[in-house]
């Protein structure tokens, strides 16, 4: 059960990180939709390894396979089933970690959990689960498309991007390599990772994601509220400690004659400390919130742990990981955002008579 | 579908502010626990209005009367259903209300999504729910009765509980209508809610949670982690803006070399900014998270807003209302994790052979 | 989990024959449905007992009470949760049941699976809780006001009403006590159930249920076929051993050549052994189905058993029970039926764009 | 959603019997189970095309490709994916049925509900999709090893196997190609499916299943009633147009002082016409139940029917079908059996503490 997000718009995965392939199953996808398949591999290449020098130089091709569910480019209501091959599982050596429970991993959790762990590259809790819902994310972003999902990296370390979003220009935020859509923050991020990068240390930071041109009426009351949803999906990427929507910590502070948003005569709030959403239902002004990311847990340094069987070990990190998992993180927060808003379209279609 | 939480141990739910009752079903319950109904009813006296001068005066005697599912003093297996009347729903005035959006209410998004709205009190989207939610996390509690479970008022306003969590009294948090564990902090906030009160205004607050003696292996991979699902079930409360586990939004500023927790032999770790969760799935160290909750809209002074018709209005806000929500949200949020930490329970007798 | 039906159009249910109350949780109507509660109790009048001289003699008023989700006549868009009081649970003397396992009946089953029982009057097995589905099934009729469900009597024992649902008017079925649409044969069954009643014996017998009206699209294909999840609710009513739909067991002494529903050139079909479904989904022809219920377990006549502990024991059966449950089961049946079609009416709304 | 089966042991699936592959992914399977990988392929291998001179002479490999959740030759308690490539799905002519609605299949309905059908050999609606059933139905087989469930035909068109299965030596089912474990009757039955084919015609007939070495409390009360799941299963195989458990249609038949099932000392019943199941809970003894299939609906033959256009056509049929479905369905009810006992024995483990 824990491996599928969605009521109606539901994705279902399964892959390890140097298994075969990874893949899913997208079930409750409206027939009819004309796919964009070039989009879709298009939104995986911004997540896929090796694509910067601040991200992991691992090479993997992350080329999605459909397998079922369109027909002459059309979806056909049918699941559609897809594949990414894993290119990149070489015979590696894993006497380091075989035995090993790395600190802040899930080795030792899954281990107690299921009584054994695929240990080859992290199994099932590695991110390169992630790109299994960079394409369902991909297919809603188009059945939504007159919504506008935009994440950039708001926080690298210390270095705060410290702009209201509604002052920042979306379109650059693939022009440079951590995601931030403003230059001269996006050059000291940049320096920052690298730093950490040579330091063989990694570090933290921040997503905000803002989805725009939203339709009233998404969100379900009690136990579905949208930003419940939305908060769910972000605390399910790896490595995330926090979300927060809207005014969010900050308005924790705040009193509520500061904080209510008053309304226009056309049902616009003239501010929007709500964060697009009222009673847990989206009211038609943007959606923004922020997702914050622990430092990666893999370093190139030596660290002292301890055996399966509580020995002390000292390891000497290696590989290929990201200093900085935030430019890489970006898609995938715009893809759950995605998968989230498909899935309240469609629930929203049987709200009244 | 959206008025369920939760997979095997499951509360269903109903009822309007100013309706007969509110109530619900508990599903999943494993038969042979021996309930004790006054701990039960004390869960709810913690919640309910009227119980001191910080929070709303409203008189709501919110007396549960169990009709099902419990025989001879013991839960039978079959569901548990459950009801609490409505003693204060007088006939009152809504002509304020009726065709009036108040500002960052649900009224204009109920109104815009179904079509129509029950203006009584707000209806559905009241957070007199939430007296459901006691009932059923007061039965997960029980069912895990090793487990620890301690909220408490973490700030009001500006003013922050400067302590780490280590240092507090819990079994101080009940010594004081603030709900707060230290009490020159305690003292402070409520003064500061007086204040608020008196000014016929809100303030918001943060509320943290601890639970302890945490088994190993509770939360699923992937789409069901237990902060994941924590961070949903938070995020269902009314007025909640953000949730953050473990090191949070702080942890976002980190490097992985502080960040990281390393192991003691026995499997426990040196630091704990993990929050006890590792890869969604907790590792038997405490779980602590910080839950965000915006200040209370409904404010007694005069504001502008718009009938549903467009047109603007002025409003004299009146009745009895919380000056902030977090002294009575304290027992909401240990409800709630009771529940999740219950549903994880369940799930995980069936992780393994 | 066991405790609900439906996905969008959600049933949940609490409630054991002796108890205070049954009652349940209709999450998912839409909002904007004026309800006819009239109709609603008059359903609840067609299935309850003491109704006539051929069911059991128990007198219940199954009265439903509405406690939330209704504003103004008009559905909300909120859960519905309604309770209907036992009225009948006077301090039975139990030593006869308490500590004896009948046969045939749940009570060895839930005491093995449950560790206890709620032994007064079957607890949570007994078909009182087939007054809520009336219920939510009132409701689904509403909904669908355009599709026209009729279940009636079609054998009692061997009198089998041997005639083609078209040629019976639907409009009799009321017009007798063991609701057989044609009046010679409802007499014979009629006579049958009063010479088994007198004997302290119990006889088994079959109901027939048409939708006519229907449109086409509803079902999903897989593992929600329209008459698989007709089927499985059927299957859930106490008693029931077989369901089959079209030309059903018949169907498969047939010949492909004989069996195949040929096409008029509107879509519509020339034979209708399918019973209005192609794979899955409803094509706009009549759907019709059987159930077979097995004659009532409880019998006035005295009988060998075991007790709890396994000895042997004599039973004088006693009370006031069905002699054939299939009269009362009629507006079961229907009710089942139009919570799942309204279940698949509103799934039908996201199947394309 | 109508591309998953089960509660916490979950099968979800895709593909058409045209695409690349189908496939699924099997939740919830408990880790630590040692898989047996060439039982699962010999079940596939049962069902497959091309096996005898009755089925379909289509060649198909069915060769499974597990891409995760298995390390070491166990489960890892992550989801299981598979595949399984179409290796007969040559560039057909679909001149025939692309713009044709053949009778009794799901064309009309599929067209209808979706805008679009996938018409190469069916799309989604083919049988083609149980082959993924199986995949999961023998890793159930294999989670329960103690229980043993055999299915078997029963019946071909008039020819019925008239030995109550207590008289059948399961071990025979195997050693004929219509896979009824009586010679003689199987000889008759393979020989009226014989003329059939050569009437360019098709037959239905009926499968039993048995499974016995049950534990006590499989399933749950009310909506997931043992029998219901597994009549709900049943009736999602393609062709399938009844079932029944137990003492079945002939149970509608009779007194209950004929059908009470008496106990023995031991809690076992002298009779089962039960079927194992009371209350919705297995109670031990065996469960056996009955489904009907209707006969194939594509013929070798000519037939009158419609464009989608709505105009009338004449189509000679043509291809390798099944002349009677049966024996190759055989191992699919047994899968499908599999897979909701996997489930409630999964469920079971959460009912009492």
């Amino acid at each position: 059960m824990s491996n599928s997000l969605g009521k109606l718009f539901k994705l279902s995965t399964f892959g390890e990180s140097h298994g075969v392939a990874i893949g899913g199953i997208i079930d409750g996808c409206p027939a009819g939709l004309h796919l964009d398949l070039a989009a879709i591999q298009a939104e995986l290449d911004r997540r896929k390894p090796g694509q910067s020098s601040i991200v992991t130089q691992r090479k993997e091709a992350d080329q999605v396979e459909f397998l079922s569910g369109i027909f002459e480019g059309k979806t056909t209501g049918a699941s559609i089933g897809f594949t990414i091959k894993n290119t990149n599982q070489k015979s590696n050596d894993y006497s380091d970690i075989k035995d090993t429970f790395r600190p802040s991993h899930a080795d030792f959790t899954y281990t107690k959990k299921y009584g054994l762990r695929d240990y080859r590259g992290g199994g099932r809790s590695s991110a390169r689960e992630t790109a299994n819902w960079i394409v369902a994310g991909a297919i809603a972003k188009q059945l939504l498309a007159d919504i506008k999902i935009n994440a950039f990296t708001s926080s690298v370390g210390d270095i705060f991007l410290e702009k209201p979003y509604q002052d920042l220009n979306f379109n650059l935020i693939e022009s440079n390599i951590v995601r931030c859509p403003d230059e001269s923050y996006a050059i000291k991020m940049i320096k920052h990772i690298k730093e950490m990068k040579k330091q063989g240390d990694t570090i933290g930071g921040t997503i905000t994601c803002v989805a725009q041109n939203m339709p009233i009426g998404f969100g379900e009351p009690i136990f579905d509220k949208l930003h419940a949803r939305l908060g769910k999906a972000m605390l399910s990427i790896n490595a995330v400690k926090g979300f927060e929507y809207g005014s969010g910590f900050c308005g924790a502070k705040m009193k509520g004659s500061e904080h209510n948003d008053s309304f226009n005569s056309d049902g616009s709030t003239k501010s929007n400390l709500s964060g697009g959403i009222q009673g847990g239902i989206s009211n038609g002004m943007d959606i923004y919130f922020r997702v914050a990311f622990k430092p990666v847990a893999t370093l190139l340094q030596k660290y002292n742990t301890i055996t399966k069987d509580g020995k002390p070990r000292e390891v000497q990190g290696k590989g290929r990981h990201d200093p900085c998992v935030v430019p890489r993180a970006v898609p995938i927060v715009e893809a759950l955002t995605a998968m989230v808003l498909a899935d309240f379209y469609l629930l929203n279609k049987t709200a009244k008579l």
